[in-house]
């Protein structure tokens, strides 16, 4: 059974997210969807652990410098329940090889919340970009709809 | 199958930590040791939730301020992993009640480190003690023996 744990991974530079655009994969819950790089733990694996391997896995790039930003978890009936480790990456060394699962490509952090996110993800993306501290965020989604978020215990959504 | 997602919290006050006596379950791991209170996520729990939870089933206390400290990684060979989130809390309100896992005492935080505690425990609670950022910290047992230490993703034990 895979871990209901997970890393999720934005590698920065100062003005851009690397980006995984999901347009490579079939039956991709993401299918057209941008996303961070990242995946679920493997048995043993400290966050750092599964971090450093899933960069590593989907960009060729290897991790000198990151920042453990928050934890969201994902509700989603019938799918269980899904712990992400949050992370940005502002230092990274190795050549940027092409990816499996999408393409990968640098966007401003000014674009980056016009792209095509889900709800959810619009809020953490936010929350990096204010810099917020080390947050827990708990989205739960029914099919595509976003229909609560929780900040630190704290009803955050207004429908 | 219970989570590998745990939830561990010191309720303090300015001079001490609540600490959880293990005196009363038989076969218990934690037998004679001094613990926090908390224990495994149920299924659609965001870490606070199961916090308050938690906090309330064995202290009879609702948590009204608390901090996400940290988390911590914990392996064993032959109990699979568990993934603690490291709570303290400074806030609370209710009538405390007796806690069917042992005894609940007050315990000065200058005497912590002088408690039976498991080697692992007291570098979290060094972490906690002096304030240290929001940290991911992975302990290695075999047995009751710690072999492995990394703040991080560092190495921390000098063995």
């Amino acid at each position: 059974m895979r871990s209901p744990m997970t890393t999720h991974c934005y590698l920065e530079t100062e003005d851009a997210y690397l980006m995984l655009h999901c347009v490579s994969k079939k039956n991709d819950v993401n299918k057209d969807k941008w996303i961070g790089v990242g995946g679920h733990f493997e048995e043993g694996e400290s966050p750092e652990d599964c971090l450093l391997r899933e960069v590593y896995e989907e960009t060729g790039l290897t991790l000198t410098s990151w920042r453990f930003r928050g934890i969201v978890t994902f509700t989603q009936e019938g799918y269980g329940t899904e712990y992400m480790c949050m992370y940005t990456a502002d230092g990274f060394t190795g050549t940027m090889k092409e990816c499996d699962e999408g393409i990968l490509e640098w966007v401003p952090k000014k674009e980056l919340l016009s792209l095509n996110l889900w709800e959810g993800d619009k809020i953490f993306i936010k929350l990096l970009l204010e810099e917020a501290p080390f947050f827990s965020l708990k989205l739960s989604y029914k099919g595509d709809e976003l229909v609560e978020a929780e900040l630190d215990g704290n009803n955050i959504l207004v429908l």
